[in-house]
């Protein structure tokens, strides 16, 4: 089952797939651009990973020798940032490397508190699909990410569907793609995680409580590009769904 | 004005100071000790500083060459963090160092975007006393603060009075005292700041937008100790609060 929260006439619904675009629960069918699409749940805390597919640490970080195997690189980032399927996301004025990032986002369904990687996927309500873009000129610092690299508004696009973990038997079987404008830029395969969705459920949840409606995003593969106002980029991952996002150009 | 939110007789209830302990809204008198303190207002975003006094940059990091003046050093807490005042926070079992750190929060009371130094101040609702414990035998790793430091359960404790801004005339000119069970262990001065709180709020709000009920915490000084299980642990700034919390033994 696909679920999506989408606001039209005034409030918001829950909608599922049809082939004319959705359905709201109330059995109205809208077209896709007929309404607003919204975080496909209510999104609690947002838990972010860095580092955690070996191709991009190649790709971002070799001079580094940096990995997340010892121990998974995690960062929250705020709700400000949250956007949904079809948003616009703003391009700041004069920065030279602006990238996307698909990622797999797990939305956590009930309370996990010191679970074990056998148990942690039960904790799980079910998977959708992320982009969170980055604007690498600002130099990381001391603490790191630095938010003004990974935080700004409009940031983090998760959409369009929330689908239930029980159509999901394996997360780590799932390729993923980015296309931008069309054409293909980022592929990888969430096989490829340094630590995947169970292990990490098991680390966070040793020393902090996650709750319902949190969401950890897993990673993303190598192949990050600079985007521009104007760009589509389309995040794709198979069985999970299809995340159209816009570059537009900062409004001040 | 200062105000609390406390639980009491099946409800939360806002609050204010009484001689005999806390008033409630509808007028009954209560011990300080007969509600469950809650943070005193209803948070959002967590935003908390680190190295932003000169002293403690030198007590932790002073091999580092590292100081937050070129740009503040933030990141995000998560809710699951929060606790209020008289609460117990949990020591885990076989650490080392665990510190307090007594910092000056400052709660944002409406919508900040893009917003001068000069006028940042008036987007503030008002003050309140953390104590944002640290267990620092856990590594900071390549995204710092590593969350195991700073984001455990129970680690950020808020209270007990968010005092109303018009009654903090400069939030630079207050005095601030650590005690573990009444000896006064950390001593600082909030002009002691590499970014004062004006100077946070014209930063943040350059890249992510700020919403009523979130709050930033600006640092502590030096003089942070290791603290044991059964210690009482006071937090302590001169006309906005004195914030009591227990170290308890981790449960598991």
């Amino acid at each position: 089952m696909k679920t999506a929260r989408v606001a039209y006439a005034g409030t918001v619904h829950s909608a599922v797939p049809h082939a004319d675009g959705v359905r709201l629960a109330d059995g109205r069918v809208l077209a896709e651009d007929a309404v607003v699409w919204l975080p496909p749940f209510d999104v609690g805390t947002v838990i972010a990973l860095g580092l955690n597919y070996a191709d991009h640490v190649k790709e971002l970080a070799k001079e580094l020798a940096v990995t997340s195997k010892d121990e998974p690189l995690v960062f929250f980032k705020g709700p400000g940032a949250l956007l949904g399927h079809r948003g616009v996301t703003r391009r700041p004025a004069g920065v030279a490397f602006m990238h996307y990032e698909c990622e797999l986002a797990v939305a956590i369904g009930r309370t996990a508190r010191r679970v074990k990687r056998a148990d942690a996927l039960r904790h799980v309500a079910g998977y959708t699909v992320c982009n969170d873009y980055a604007v690498r000129d600002f130099l990381e610092n001391w603490y790191r990410p630095n938010l003004r690299v990974k935080n700004r508004d409009s940031a983090t696009v998760l959409g369009p569907w929330l689908v239930d973990a029980a159509d999901v038997p394996d997360p780590q079987a799932l390729a993923l793609r980015t296309r931008v404008n069309g054409t293909i830029t980022q592929q990888g395969h969430t096989a490829n995680m340094v630590n995947d969705v169970a292990s990490l459920i098991e680390y966070l949840s040793a020393f902090m409580t996650l709750q319902a409606g949190d969401v950890i995003l897993t990673g993303t593969p190598d192949g990050v590009v600079d985007v521009n106002v104007g760009d589509e980029v389309t995040c794709e991952i198979d069985g999970i769904g299809r995340l159209v996002n816009t570059i537009v150009a900062d409004d001040e």
